[in-house]
């Protein structure tokens, strides 16, 4: 980070934020209210485990999936970054089933002992799948630099050297593990980059470069509390290098089957897509929130304007929550037996994510006032320096000048100020607008699909039927 | 109809397609393809019962319901009526119940009574709710002329007398009976409007004035087919009047309870919400696949223009999907048992209906082109009038100048465009358009029930966590 | 129409509304209120014109045409039909002096002479440019039938004959004469394609098939005047036919100069895109006013969201009247000395007016609500048929439960019911909707322009310079 | 700043970006190239001024304002803070002649003299209007704290002597000089508050506290340069206090003529409202460059759904500037004979401004891709601390995997999405978008001025002439 190796990063100010996010799903499944939400029983070992490390087994696992990450959203307004390794358990345990099939390979074997380790141990583990991909008009061996694409370097009896890297890793640094798998569609060519495989965080040859992002130094300043907006949550994205790591047999998920990379791929983003029906909905929660404090604080509560741009934003935040829900009742059974929600149904969902949080951010930013971007530092607001003629200070002056409604303390309105510029710029906006836009792929992945799973033939069908157009006359 | 009295309805060319449409929901009933979406068990009877006549057991039972309805959307491309009955149904049931319970009245056991009738007789029943309402300004009490709602005129020992009407009603005509149900909350001096009761179509006193409606009189052109676009299906609305209808007791489900009016009506409004997270949904596939066919037809299928556009309508369209889906899979039993939707989530599925209807017909219309509306009719298309120097007739010239790929015929084209013109213009414009705006409540009233349902008090105690605010310090 | 020959044209209701349209930009021109924007001085003659014949001589000339159809627009709340002209000699007087200019032909002069004629006889013009183009993927000489766009199919020594029709020409029926212009840009082997000419619309060899509309029959019902919403004006479309029509030569403005055929649609259309800037939102200001009184009369004028829907559409409105004027204000002398308007920003305009005019029709619906779509018909609200046991008639019934406000009549409610739903899905409908989405070209006709006149280059490079980019380190 | 005094503004990294912008008005206004838009002949003396110091006198003026105030914009994709000054100018101008007028006052005069001053000098000045406002269910008199808008406290032979602040204050800090002008409409009560007068930004008495931004501190990072984004230019905002402040009595704008504060309000808000329509414009204009460089760089920039973003950005863009055009070559003269814009289209211009750049910025963060805002620092671009078993750096490494094309040098693509991440996050967010929704006015008061511009009077009697209502029957 900043071009520094960090040692104690648990105590990082810049990363402790995203370590409560994870430590957040811990309590939250200690925390008996939220026992069925939070707990399942594994169909591998019959134990009571997180549900970030279960295999969904019903239309209503998926839809408590979805719940808990809603929940998990208004306990941080963060992304708390264990979904990408839950997404990535169900996605790669139906996929080595199939391979196995046809291959008989042991790779379905491999996952489960993995698994079951997983869950006993109540582990995070990062699904790490995006390649830094280099010139996206190259297929992964036409690329001049061949680690552009994570890879095998080495075949040995005992396992294979890989390198390579992920980049947009954002719970990399906090899991104890991380599982690889490819990014896209491969063909034959391109076997040595069909690999998944699982690995520790701490493996010889894998290290994070830190990636930066708005505000994310505001964390440093001493004292920094209210200018955080979020003291305690926050995000991160880090590039995650994988420099001549050995994974050892019995972790490799796939090895070189390559028509099975899309197939694991579209299910991860699958399940991955439905996830931001969740999250971000529970983020969403928090901002509309803050939208109405910030109205109350301004005394403007009851303006009509004021309360139909709550509706709105409750009614974008809920048509992303009806999304995720949707696409979860229609799930089904993959061959191995877990559950894999409605593709078409997910990707509609994430298209919306892609727009949605920017419009409810806008609302936000209106129903805030300009006051979220003019308001002196936290530093000011304290400051004992005096500046008036009747010897007021520079915090009495930003207390007198800023004050809201009588009532309402000015710290109050700074508190919710600084909360919602936070959502809407700074270090939780990454998350909240870029990542809900990018996040599980890029809009034109989803219109894809989309167009993908629409079935229009059989749409032109029923128009053919009632418009009276025969086709053989 | 036209100031004149109509006797033979079913033959009649305005109103048979309406009766086409109704006729569907027996039909596909009666296929074994569709019996697990058509047919249901009854809760009163244990016999196999048309779904239109169910009362919703599980989450399942909701989610089939809206499925169904996709199907008759997509069958008919036009509104079939039958779910304003169904929702009533089950809207009527539970209230009943929690009448019964308050006041020891029996109108929950008059109203089974009833739905066995109609179930064993697989009737098609309208439920009839918005009444005309004069000055909305004023309540039912306070209005010039009392009948703008319905009310009861006189109470006997055996029952009672009604006057008033109610507007809007798309299927009465096509109705073996009626449930009346308030259409707004009641205070006290209200008590003579807080009523429900069943009422055959043939009631005495019971009569329909026919409302107009975009290209109503097409149908009854010499001949007319092409031209009608939906030759076969359709909508209709009428007026209809209660004049002096005597209600024998045992039809009465409320009658001056008037704490319950309000009740009866969020239930049906909340049932009937999720309705067009189906039927509309059935009718947009049949908008789309017309769409994709103009395009296959005028020869642009490939533009990737045209194919962002069919993305975008199939995107919105499976959004409104979802919200009828969401609403649906949480549903939870009412105290008389039958399952009621999630009534913020049901809100929030019209709210949208409202809205993206419109922009898939922009986008129809987009894709279609302006041939949609300056074709010529039918009968020039079919007329051997010689206009042309080398004997070519009108018909001919039609043909000639109004082809677009070389391979289709003019008709293929034709026929679609004039599909797309009923939807976007014509007659079924009304369903597909206004009706998804204003039917089971104009926007604004799923912007009320949003509010009230939104729990923004929760969502400001997130923001106030997370931002570190503390009210008793 | 309708497989008929139509002798008195004048006086058919379906044609005289969009006669009385055109009729409008006469009296207008004669009212002394309106001089100023409806009349000129040529500089042809120096003669006081109809602006409608006139070459605009300044930026001040392109804002006054645009608010002279604003005008015509609030007049009639119809397509007025004589822009075409007027953009069309606009366009042909321009292209014209530079081909002159490059052939030393004299097609200028030919114009000029035209021109001099049309504006002392104040005559109207259809400016016709959409040929029927049959397979889209074709150019003109490689179509399977040549007629699909007009060409020359004989040279003589006293002019050509020409062959083919142009579709979608909303004036042609009420003009005195046609200017006939390509409909797309053309190379060396459409020769024969690239042709432009004047001619009177009672030339030998010239006719109609004219379009049929929503509702378009509900002009020729007995009596019709409330339920047709605009009685005394409208639109119209047809189909023209050119059955080997000779065209002397000095009535030809292009013959054979291929690469001006592109000009002459590019200047054209440019035009035509500004006149949407004003036409359209005039009849937006009609609508406006129709739901503003539609609220006053439902009693609902004061509600927060109906205001606010009002201001939403007057908003939307205004942004296409700016559009209209940016381009205007912004326009440039061509070398012919007549002004055209900035081509990037009429394209612009155009391309909002494809979009706004839907989301006002929407909330326009909105506001009216749904009796719009369900009110019974005249005749209904006229007869004198008893159908109450009071002796009530059926126009009693429709006067008493279609009330509104009690102090209105409810004939108002009625008269302006109608006009929205005229507006909305009636004939009108197709002019403010359809005509605004496809006239002047498709959507996508603009997008390529904007892609062509946005000068990304140019913002590349204020992006480099300040982002610190060099390009040759 | 940061509770500290800060002594050498002019060269510290977080203010000087801002002076850099400021700077800027002056460079432009020597470069012959820019003459006609930069420059303009005073009115008052005949010299040649800085047109940030010109009384608009015609339309024509008008336009330029706005086609400068867009070249800032592409020159620095910043607020450039003059506008105001200039805003402030025009309005103080037209509204001191019409006082005068009223009450024989010598404001005008003062006003004059003050201006030829700023012109002869090209001075820059901030026009202070925004107060803190409080309650904002209050006026001034009934505010708890009276200097929640600034006041006259005191009345001397020679002056006055003001207490209060004005919030949002973008330019003050870069200003020679001050016009304080009040922010509402007043009554009689508010006598005290209805008080215009200028002020060197030296006075004694009054003192800034300036506001925190997104990444402010990110300018104070050592050898910051590539992570800034835009390492020149930028903005800033401060709270302006002013305690007990003299000001002389030919300072003096307004002084209790409480009617006219409004005046002065509608005029600086109508100008301002306008401005946003140039200079919002050209920052847009760098930020399409830049995502067309984004895409570029990343090799997907013919990729369809690329082009049709980088379309629909300068689609909206160019739809801003026919706005801001629009109300400029409809301005009219004011008594005093200066020109103002006209008051609704300014008003639409500026809603539209507080909606498209956030769309804007939703596309340019699409085309950017995730890597945005998951890069690493500068810093670890340029370490060489080595982290790789080959002895790769990390800056080495971070080459490697943030490469785009092969023939593009990491550090391009570097700078191009980290000036994206600064305009749509960083310190620019906070000028393109929350300013572009509240400056000037936040949204809900355009849409008060629209309705109040919008004259549905009139537009009510447009539809009901031709919907045939006759208001006395």
């Amino acid at each position: 980070m900043f071009g520094e190796k960090i040692d104690n990063w648990v105590d990082h100010p810049i990363i402790r934020p995203s370590i409560n996010c994870v430590a957040m799903t811990y309590a939250l499944a200690q925390d008996p209210k939220y026992k069925d939400l939070m707990t399942a029983t594994s169909n591998l070992t019959g134990h009571t485990i997180n549900r970030f490390t279960h295999l969904h087994q019903s239309p209503e696992d998926l839809i408590k999936k979805v719940k808990m990450q809603r929940l998990l959203g208004q306990k941080t307004a963060s992304c708390f970054q264990r979904c990408v390794g839950m997404d990535s358990f169900n996605a790669v345990y139906s996929t080595t089933y199939e391979i196995d099939e046809k291959y008989g390979t042991h790779y379905h074997e491999n996952f489960k002992k993995f698994l079951i380790y997983v869950q006993d141990n109540d582990l995070t583990v990062d699904g790490a799948m995006t390649d830094p991909k280099g010139d996206r008009s190259k297929a992964p061996h036409e690329q001049e630099d061949p680690d552009v694409f994570v890879h095998v370097v080495e075949r040995r009896p005992d396992g294979i050297v890989v390198c390579g890297a992920k980049v947009h890793q954002t719970g990399s640094i906090n899991s104890h593990w991380h599982i690889f798998m490819p990014t896209i569609s491969m063909k034959e060519a391109d076997k040595d980059w069909a690999v998944s495989f699982a690995c520790p965080t701490d493996a010889e040859g894998l290290y994070m470069v830190y990636g930066r992002q708005s505000c994310d130094t505001r964390k440093m300043e001493d004292g920094a509390n209210i200018d955080l907006g979020n003291a305690k949550f926050g995000g991160q994205e880090a590039l995650v290098v994988l420099d001549h790591v050995f994974i050892p047999n019995d972790m490799i998920f796939l090895n070189g089957e390559t028509e099975f990379a899309g197939m694991m791929v579209e299910r991860f983003a699958g399940y991955h897509r439905q996830s931001y029906g969740g999250c971000k909905v529970g983020v969403g929660d928090v901002l509309i929130g803050a939208a109405a404090l910030a109205a109350e604080y301004n005394g403007v509560e009851k303006a009509s304007h004021i309360k139909d741009k709550l509706i709105e934003m409750t009614h974008l935040n809920e048509t992303l929550f009806s999304c995720g829900l949707a696409c979860s009742c229609e799930g089904c059974a993959t061959k191995a037996g877990n559950y894999q929600i409605d593709l078409l149904l997910a990707n509609v969902c994430k298209q919306n994510v892609t727009r949605f949080p920017y419009e409810i951010v806008r609302l936000a930013e209106d129903i805030a006032g300009g006051v979220m971007v003019t308001m002196p530092s936290e530093k000011d607001f304290k400051s004992d320096m005096v500046v008036g003629k009747n010897g007021e200070t520079i915090g009495e002056i930003c207390k007198k000048f800023f004050v809201g409604r009588d009532d309402i303390p000015t710290e109050k309105r700074q508190r919710i100020m600084r909360f919602i510029e936070n959502m809407c710029l700074g270090s939780a906006a990454v998350g909240y607008r870029t990542e809900s836009l990018h996040g599980a792929g890029s809009p034109q992945a989803q219109r894809i699909m989309i167009a993908r799973q629409g079935n229009i033939a059989q749409k032109k069908e029923f128009a053919k039927i009632i418009a009276g157009i025969v086709d053989k006359d």
